[in-house]
């Protein structure tokens, strides 16, 4: 099964804004999650409608809602009545192989990202759609199944720590897309750690599955870039823009979001150079190796095949060989096998096989 | 018989806009249907002649005229004067070697795009060109040969499903061109679930036509991307021109079909780069597999050839040879053969080539 | 002798504007042709002397005046003085190793193009350079040696074919830069015809001269770009710009250029990725093709090197050997040979070497 | 631990904004140094804490303080506040992994930027965070820890050396700027010279480390690049922006500085260039040499063998084996070895083999 | 020693603008050189000091002073009060080791370029900074040592040749320039000659030193382009510049200028693709030549081994061996020979290793 590409067959032929979801269903039921605070107080329920967490949205207050599992096209479509979103940013979020994009609205700024993730400490990672709508007083954050990078802001709220809390809606979006960045770099930094120990080892001899190590490393990198890559154009199109929800006094913080994700693109690409050098080093490695083998299979050959030859003559049996009856033959055997060595081992040292 | 570039012999040195097909003609008579439709009916037609075609055109509905096999240049001169095209217009519909582009002009737009299709499951693509007009009341698509990836579309004209049937003329353009490249994306998809299935058996021993299956592979996707990279301009052209047939309200729809074909990209280039460091990975794992075969030689030939002249003295017929005549010579000889060994299995022990 | 750049040599030193020949003089007198035509009439005349060309040009027609043979200064300095050239343009026509480009003048457009050519059929390509000036009633070409791409042309002129006839001097410079293009697509045919043939052999073994042919349709290829690639540019300073002799009528025409060079130089660009992958595959299939030899002869030599030494030993002369005597040792002998192959074909059975 | 990326997990969930410090502490208490000159005199102090450092600065003249270990966030808080410098960018001083760049405010110039330094004569280099900000009177300049690339400007100060005493702040931050490039320079200057070395050596057959230290060079002067490449946009923003402390008569430095740090980065990839040159050439070399030993391997087995197996035949002892009692048996014997010798040698001879 | 690039150890931590040469001194005393005049006359005369250079001056007329040898600080410190020039300028002439540029100011022109130069016919080249200010009068050129491509223009102002003698500095300033890049374009041709030659023996056997060959051509010709990239620029910036001291009919001849330096780059480029394409073509065919030699030697090993065994056999002195008895045997082991031999000489011929 193909994991950097999802399976669009569900929806082949169908008409441009059909809601059609081409993941992995990996959720019964969506799960609906608002959280609503100001400076002053904050409240959190589970809904297990649109329309309910659609109606508790108090305009005093900044409302997060956010939705685990977009694989029902019901759902999608209420959320696009609710909401007033176009149908094809509806099909958009439901096709979750979607471009990262911005999308301005005339009522709301919308943002299709990755979310990537990590299995356990396994190298392979998995890029998740997050689908995202900032409107004056709430932000609705779309995923395909549970589990995201959010969990430090949801403390940050509770707890009143940073600023979040006496912010906007805008300042949340920030923080989340913050919170996606610094992912992105976290697992970079996994990554470059692993790159780098590669260098610790690519010159001793028992680097078995180097090859492999390389290989993998490179194909998630790369994987990565693709995910990564649109956001800096994202993060540009969001400082320059000029009818964006997010207020003027915030897009320092853009500013500085923009440098991060171009941070996380300059190490993905300087990774990637260094595991190409790593593996063209290793390839040469290799064939050094080889010329080892290969200089002491030709001395050893080179040598006593010969003198094998010699003794083979002696071995013959003809009746009439002079040789065999002189005295001296043995030791003037020895005196040539001898003889035969030291040139061949003199030859062999002056082309510095040896 | 070259299958990624058109033969153009035929048209060698004739005069610009002289209509000399240079494809290979598949079919004998040109297939030429009309499909009319508005919100209230829907008509059909099969025509022998392109004027009976353009006679049946009713203003008030969306004419869409599909022409298969474009060879016969008189019909396409007819197509011409009927529609009021310009000669080097239909030169260009014929040659069907064009580059993709967007030809705006009074009366029409003109679009010249590559349709992908795959024989059977069969890595071999094949592009066919598609050349589009779109006027205020009707389409002309004119294609090289019957087959293409309209068929939903029909569908959902015939079936009222989705916008089509309550939409103009330009929404039914964008709709084609959202099924070419959603055909795009499916054949991506294929390569890549391929690409994706290499990984499990590259670095297994029996990965006999990897080299072949690779090489057809990015031989394909470079292919494609030839044929799909400049669409990217033409969605973007069309975007921003500002005297197309394109309604502004739908421009929303050129906008997604621009961001799919840069996805679409992303993912070949995505796809190629994988497949480079497959095949360099792929090498590396032979010369790996080479070295140890090497080593088992070496190993193998080191230890019995020395050994081999050591009996091979013993088995000379030399007359005056005292050790053949010892009591304890041939103890004394299995003891030399297994010390022999012994060093010189510790020898490579030690240069970690056991 | 260097093929893809020409000898400066004499030129060397030489005050800017100098008129020094810096191709292979390959005519002894330059030929001068004059063709004039509008749509009632058509005269043609050869020259002596450019004078008495220049004497024959009539307003009221296309004059087309081809010059063949531009080592010669002294014409050189006549045409300049005739048609009143700058000295620097006169210097950029006999100096043949020019940048392709446009440079505009009050009276005139100029422009400096390569035309390909291939002798025979060989894949050896020669760029020569094609000097070309539009007047308000006259072209000049002028050629560094007889043989061009424009007998299809001369051809259409005089048989009244197309629109040559009844249009301006600028109509025809198109004709003539867009039989110089189509003779670049040509070439391309027939260079990516062979690069798709090598996808025929390149899995076979007999593949010997692979090598060879791949570096020498890179290297045409490598010079086609070079040659074709400012043309591009040219074609679209042609379009843009507003005081070139080309009338906006036929800019449509020169869009068309432009697209058909476009289109050109992807092929190339094509073609030449094709060949850097054919390459790579070749190199992995050698270095499989090698691993193959190689297991061979580990197992022939990994089986019989032992048993030879196995046999050695029992050929060897001690008098005290006692299993000489022994009833069974020969069948035993024998069944410990089998029994060293055996263990030694599963060894290789399990590592995938048979 | 990796060198080239700093370990960000304690910031890990933090608010953006917060000053957790992500490098290593390597300094107990933080440096405060502040050095205070004009045309007439100059004073140094060193400061316990930032409030007595602010206290001191005195507007007539230009105020440098540096600061060396800036893990403390308390630190950076009271810097923040004495300076009005927003809390985002503080975030950024502290989190020492930030891209370089330029980040204009009102009262205020600040640039983040990589310091390089080389631990002794080895290849290894390490990146330190500077971050700098210049107001009106003052210079700000923060380190992760002492030892920078500033002694020769201190002294330029203290010694009234060049025009630093005549000038104000603006200009001691260019020379601050100036010392960073000088730097990068000199470390280009010192890799350049090891990367020239190999020229000497890369044709000789004891090119043992070789890989290795083409390795090393190529994967320091890739990080090299990584640190310096934003600097070349950072001086041109400097140089195009109008609202900088940067006085307009001193705007030809920031030209200069610009022009230097282009060069840097254009010698950085000449070198990266040389380096893959060399590596490239290297294997070609060792795979030359491999041909080499397989060459003499192949013709002493290809000579030898064949005679062993004729010496084995008149070894055997058949009872009927006639040859064996011919008088001219060995001499024929010797006969028949020395012809099989002569034709191989003529036979690889041909090959040039030998 | 470094060749690429200048050592800066002498002017480490020097003030910005501190006159510190940093190439090889080479010369004891500068060389001053006046040449002066107009379409009347011309004075030439060799000064001592640079005062006696500046008061020869004459308004009239062209005066172009040249400086060879420019280490001497206090020579430059001069130069820079009698010319009005900024201290940073001065630095950059001395210090050699600088990015091509242009530099305007108020009463002159500066140019900074490198002259490359050959030493005999070796392929090694060397850069050396050509300093030049071009004000309304004058012309000054400063060089590091003597020795220059110079030498035609000054015979052609001595012999009156060409326009130089009637035109101004600014005319005299571009035929420098002209000659300068005429220089690179002969260098790139002999290059390129070298490299084509290539071409003539990359397929014959004997190609022993064409490693080395391809390896220092692509050095030179990656550092030529390095030195001339960065002229592209200043020949545009001169192009475009309105405040220079070319006057504008003589921007033709910058506009020449420009697509020569355009097509040196154009060249180099090609030149170093072709010697990419020729170590990767002489890296498979070393490859392909080794699986000749492999296979030889596995032919023969595996045909020989096996035979070698067989009269092992028969070389073994067991009493009890029957086969030595039989009439026949001796016979039937060179008939299992020949059969054997046959076997594997079919084998092998399916294989297509013969």
């Amino acid at each position: 099964m193909p994991r950097f590409i999802k399976d669009r067959s569900k929806a082949k032929g169908e008409a441009p804004g059909s809601l059609i979801f081409i993941g992995n269903q990996k959720l019964d039921t969506p799960l609906i999650h608002l959280i609503q605070y100001n400076t002053e107080g904050l409240n959190e329920y589970d809904f297990d409608t649109i329309e309910e967490a659609f109606q508790a949205i108090r305009p005093g207050m900044v409302n997060w809602i956010n939705v685990d599992g977009i694989h029902d096209s019901e759902l999608l479509q209420k959320i696009g009545q609710l909401f007033s979103l176009p149908q094809l940013l509806l099909e958009d979020f439901i096709n979750t192989d979607q471009y990262p994009r911005y999308e301005p609205g005339e009522n709301y700024d919308a943002l299709i990202l990755k979310m990537i993730q990590q299995t356990d400490n396994s190298l392979l990672i998995n890029a998740e759609q997050l689908s995202m709508v900032l409107g004056e007083h709430f932000i609705l954050t779309l995923q395909e199944q549970p589990g995201d990078v959010f969990t430090p802001i949801r403390h940050r709220i509770r707890k009143q720590k940073g600023r979040l809390r006496s912010k906007n809606a805008d300042y949340l979006a920030y923080a989340l897309l913050d919170a996606v960045v610094e992912n992105y770099n976290n697992l970079i930094e996994n990554f470059g750690r692993r790159v780098e120990d590669i260098d610790d080892i690519i010159f001793q001899n028992n680097g078995n599955n180097l090859v492999s190590t390389i290989y993998k490393l490179k194909t998630e990198l790369n994987f990565l870039r693709k995910s990564i890559r649109p956001f800096r154009d994202v993060a540009a199109q969001l400082l320059k823009s000029e009818e964006t929800f997010f207020e003027p006094d915030n897009k320092q913080y853009l500013a500085d979001l923009h440098g991060e994700v171009h941070q996380a693109i300059e190490n993905i690409e300087f990774y990637m150079s260094l595991l190409s050098d790593q593996l063209n080093t290793h390839h040469t490695n290799i064939q050094n190796r080889q010329n080892e083998v290969m200089k002491v299979l030709t001395v050893f050959a080179s040598i006593f095949i010969p003198l094998t030859f010699l003794a083979g003559i002696y071995g013959m049996n003809f009746k009439y060989f002079p040789e065999l009856n002189y005295q001296f033959s043995y030791p003037a055997f020895w005196l040539a096998s001898l003889s035969i060595v030291t040139v061949l081992l003199l030859y062999f040292k002056r082309k510095k096989w040896l």
